[in-house]
C-alpha cells in the first residue's frame, strides 16, 4: 500500500483530454426525448432552436464513447484544475471508523463548484457556432456564476434566471455574477411569458428550477443568436462533468486504491453522473462492483420518491419530455436551503441506471444535513455548500455502518463545493430556526396527477 | 525553458518542515520593543503575560535561522497545503506584456487567506502550554475566520473582536466565524475598559484594527489561562508565514525560474513578509538582487507616508512600543474596503528593510485596485480579496512597464485570498459608489503628533 498523502493533485499532463460518454457502455439505453408538440420522439434537429448544434448532437449521441475535450476548454480547465483528491484523515479519526474516506474536492474555484465543468464547454461552443448571447437559470447561484465566469472567459453576454428564493437568501450571488459581467433577474419575472402567467397565478411564489428553466429557454427561443445552457440534468452536462470521475480513477489508481462505495448529491444528476462514470462504466462491463449512492434531499426526493415517467424539465412545458425520475414539474419543492437540489426530476441517464439497479438512493433531512456540514468544516477546514453537504451525510452514515461491522470499506464521495454564500441556511442552522420537511403522500401525488398524456407513450 | 504549465503544486513530501527567520540573515537588527511600563527594552518574559512562551520565543529571536514546524501543525498544514504557484497566461495575454506573471495563490481554504498558516501555528502552541482559551481581533474577517478553523481544530474556545465597519460590511462573516465555534464582538465595544473609553469619547467610531487589539489583549491578560494571539504586523507570524516564500521558490526552482520583481500587499505584513522570505534571504546574502515591492492603499499608506518611530501596536496603548514605519497608532483609517490592510503600522522586520533601502513600497487607490480585481477575476477566474487586489494593481503596472520596455521581466506576486465575503465592496464598485480617501498633511500629522515620548529614545 502506498502512503497516501492527504491531497493528491494530478500533475497538468495527467489531466484527461477527453470526456467519456457513459451511455455507450449502457447495455439499454435512456428512452428517448419526446418532441412536445409532435408526441415523437425527438431528433437531433429538433434541438436546435434551444441548444447550440455541437451539444446538440452530444445530447443524442449515445454511441460515441469518448469525445475530444477541444483544446480551448483544455486551456481553461487548467486554469482552476486539476481538483485535488483528499484522504479524509481527520473525519476518519473523529468517526473511529475502520473505513478510508476519500473525497474529490471540486469547490477550489470561484463559482465554489464543479459546475464550471460544463459551463466552459458550453459557452465554447456556443461561442464557436457564433452565437451572440446565452440565457440559463440558476438555483442555488453556483451554476450561474460559473456560467459567467465561462461567458466572460469567452466574451459572450449572459443572462440568468435566479430562482427567487434563492436570490434573496443570497444576495452576494447576485452581485458576484453582475461582476462577471452578467444580467441577472430573479426568477418568476414579467419578463416572460412563463413567468408572467405563473405570478399571475401565485403573486407570492418564491420560483424554482423548473420555473427558471421556462424563463431561460422561452427568452433563448424568442431572442437571435440567442440559446439556452444548462447546468445539469442533460446528456451532455454529465459528458462534461465526467472529468470529475476520470481524474478521481487516475488519483485513486496511483495510490492503488479502488472504491467500494461511491457517494454523490443529487439534484439534477451533474455531480453525481461526472464522478461515477468510470467507476460505473467498470460496473456496465463487468470489471468491479462498487455500491453507488445517490443522497438527495427528503423535502425534494425524486429517485426515492418519484416515479419513472415521461415528464417535462420545466415547469412551463415548454421543453421536450423526457423518461426519468420525477416528482411532476409541477411539484412545489420547500423552500429548503440546498437551492442546488430543488429540482423535480433526475438525469435520464441515472435514472435509467437506477432503474435498472446500478445504482442506490437515499433521502436524507437538512438538519442532519448540516448537522454532517458542521462537524465535517471544523475537521476538514472546507465549509460545505449545502448541496455537497448531503454527501458528506452520506459518506458519513456509510463510514459508522463500517464502524459496527469493522469492515475497512473505502468510501469515495464527491464534495461538489463551497458554501460561502450560504451563511444565511448555516446561521438559520446554529440559531435552531431550521426546519425539516418532508412532501405528504398527497402533495407528491398533486406533481403525479399533473404528468402528461402521450398517446401510445404514456396515458 | 522547462514546460511552465498553468498550476504548479508541490507533492507533500516536498511541503517545508522549518519555517525560515528572516532576522538571522539581517546584517542590522530591527530595534528592540520597548515595555511601555518601564521605557526599557523588553525582555521575554516581559510578553508571557501576553503571548504563550513558545511565541514569546520566537518573537525576541533573531538568532535562530530556521524553527522546526511541529508534526501537528505540518498534520494541519497538509489538510490546505500546499497552495499552487500559478502562471497567470491570461493575464499576461490580455495585458500584451512580454513579461512573465506568477502568483502564489493562498485563497484556497475556508479563512479565504494566508492568514490559517500563523492562526495553526500559534493555536498549536497556546494548546501545548495548556492554555484555556484565546482572543483576537480581526479587520476584513480573514485572520477571524483562520483562528477560528485552527481552534476548533485543536478544541480551544476563541473570542474574535471583530473591526465594526467591517462587522457591517460583512454579516456573513460573523456568520462563517459562529460556525467554526467562535464568539465574535463588533469593535469598539463595550466589553472591555479600552472600548468603553473609545464609546465615551466617539460613540460613533467605526472601529479600527488598532482599538480591535486593545480590546482583545485587555480581555486577554484579564482571564485565567487565556492569551491573546495576532494575525500580523508581529515577528513570530512573519517566521510562520514564510512557509508561503519556501514553497513558492521550492516552486520556481522546479521550473527553472527564478523572480526579477516580488510584490506584495502591505497591512501589518503578514503575507509581504512570509512571501518574500527567501528571496529576501538571497538579497541579504548577495546571492541574487530582485526587487521586492510593497503595495499599501493610498487610505492608510504607513511605508509610503509614514514616520519610522516608536509607535504602540495598538490604540489603547496597552501594548509593548515597536519601531516601525506608523502613520500614529491614533490615526482614524478611513473606511476604505480593504479592511485586512487598514493598520497604522507595519511589520518592524519589513519596516527595518524598508528603512534600509531593500524594498520598495507604492500605494494605490481603491477605485484603482477594483478594476484591477475586476479585470483578473475575468481572467483567471478568481475572485480576489480587495487586500490581494493591490498586489495585482502592482503587479499589473509593472507588467505594463515591461510592455512598454520590451523586458521579458518575471514577476511573483501573491495572491493572499479570495473576496468571496467583500461582495458589499464589489457591488459599490460596479454600482460607482465607490470613492477613493487620501489622507490630507493635516490628517497624518495629527497620528505623527500624538506618536509616544519615550525619555532618551525618542522625545
Amino acid at each position: 500500500m502506498k502512503k497516501v498523502p492527504h491531497r493528491l493533485y494530478l500533475t497538468e499532463d495527467q489531466l484527461p483530454k477527453q470526456w467519456y460518454n457513459l451511455r455507450a457502455d449502457m447495455k439499454e439505453q435512456p428512452d428517448p426525448l419526446i418532441n412536445s408538440a409532435t408526441g415523437k420522439p425527438a431528433v437531433e434537429s429538433d434541438l436546435y432552436p434551444v441548444f447550440c448544434k455541437e451539444l446538440a448532437h452530444q445530447e443524442m449521441d449515445s454511441e460515441t464513447r469518448y469525445f475530444d475535450i477541444p483544446e480551448e476548454v483544455q486551456e481553461m480547465y487548467k486554469i482552476y484544475r486539476p481538483s485535488p483528491l483528499v484522504r479524509a484523515y481527520n473525519l476518519e479519526k473523529a468517526l473511529g471508523t475502520p473505513a478510508k474516506i476519500y473525497y474529490k474536492f471540486e469547490g477550489n474555484n470561484t463559482s465554489g463548484s464543479h459546475k464550471l465543468n460544463s459551463a466552459i464547454a458550453q459557452a465554447y461552443y456556443a461561442k464557436k457556432q457564433g452565437l451572440t448571447s446565452l440565457t440559463t437559470e440558476t438555483g442555488a447561484g453556483q451554476w450561474g456564476t460559473a456560467l459567467a465566469e465561462a461567458c466572460a472567459y469567452f466574451h459572450l453576454p449572459l443572462t440568468v434566471f435566479m430562482v427567487k428564493c434563492s436570490y434573496e437568501q443570497k444576495p452576494f450571488r447576485q452581485a458576484i455574477i453582475r461582476t462577471f459581467g452578467a444580467d441577472i433577474i430573479p426568477s418568476p419575472s414579467n419578463t416572460t411569458e412563463a413567468g408572467r402567467k405563473i405570478l399571475a397565478a401565485d403573486p407570492d411564489n418564491t420560483g424554482s428550477l423548473g420555473t427558471a428553466i421556462s424563463e431561460a429557454v422561452e427568452k433563448a427561443v424568442s431572442s437571435d443568436g440567442c440559446r439556452y445552457v444548462l447546468g445539469s440534468v442533460l446528456n451532455q452536462v454529465l459528458l462534461h462533468q465526467s472529468i470529475i470521475g476520470l481524474e478521481t480513477k487516475t488519483a485513486m489508481e496511483m495510490l492503488d486504491e479502488y472504491p467500494d462505495i461511491v457517494i454523490g448529491c443529487a439534484g439534477g444528476g451533474s455531480n453525481l453522473g461526472g464522478l461515477i462514470a468510470p467507476f460505473m462504466q467498470d460496473k456496465l462491463t463487468g470489471k468491479a462492483d462498487p455500491r453507488i449512492i445517490a443522497v438527495e434531499p427528503a423535502s425534494c426526493p425524486s429517485l426515492t420518491r418519484g416515479k419513472y415517467a415521461y415528464d417535462f424539465c420545466d415547469t412551463g412545458k415548454i421543453t421536450p419530455m423526457a423518461k426519468m425520475y420525477t416528482l411532476g414539474c409541477e411539484f412545489k419543492p420547500s423552500p429548503n436551503h440546498a437551492g442546488g437540489l430543488r429540482y423535480h426530476g433526475m438525469s435520464p441517464i441515472l435514472s435509467k441506471l437506477y432503474h435498472d439497479g446500478y445504482m442506490e438512493a437515499v433521502s436524507v433531512e437538512q438538519t442532519k444535513v448540516f448537522e454532517a456540514a458542521t462537524m465535517f468544516s471544523k475537521l476538514e477546514t472546507i465549509l460545505p455548500a449545502p448541496e455537497s453537504a448531503h454527501a458528506i451525510r452520506g459518506a458519513i452514515d456509510e463510514a459508522l455502518k463500517c464502524k459496527e461491522t469493522g469492515e475497512e470499506k473505502t468510501i469515495l464521495f464527491g464534495l461538489t463545493g463551497t458554501g460561502y454564500f450560504d451563511m444565511t441556511a448555516y446561521t438559520a442552522y446554529m440559531n435552531g430556526t431550521m426546519t425539516d420537511y418532508i412532501p405528504s403522500d398527497e402533495d407528491l401525488q398533486y406533481g403525479f396527477d399533473k404528468l402528461p398524456k402521450i398517446p401510445g407513450v404514456q396515458e
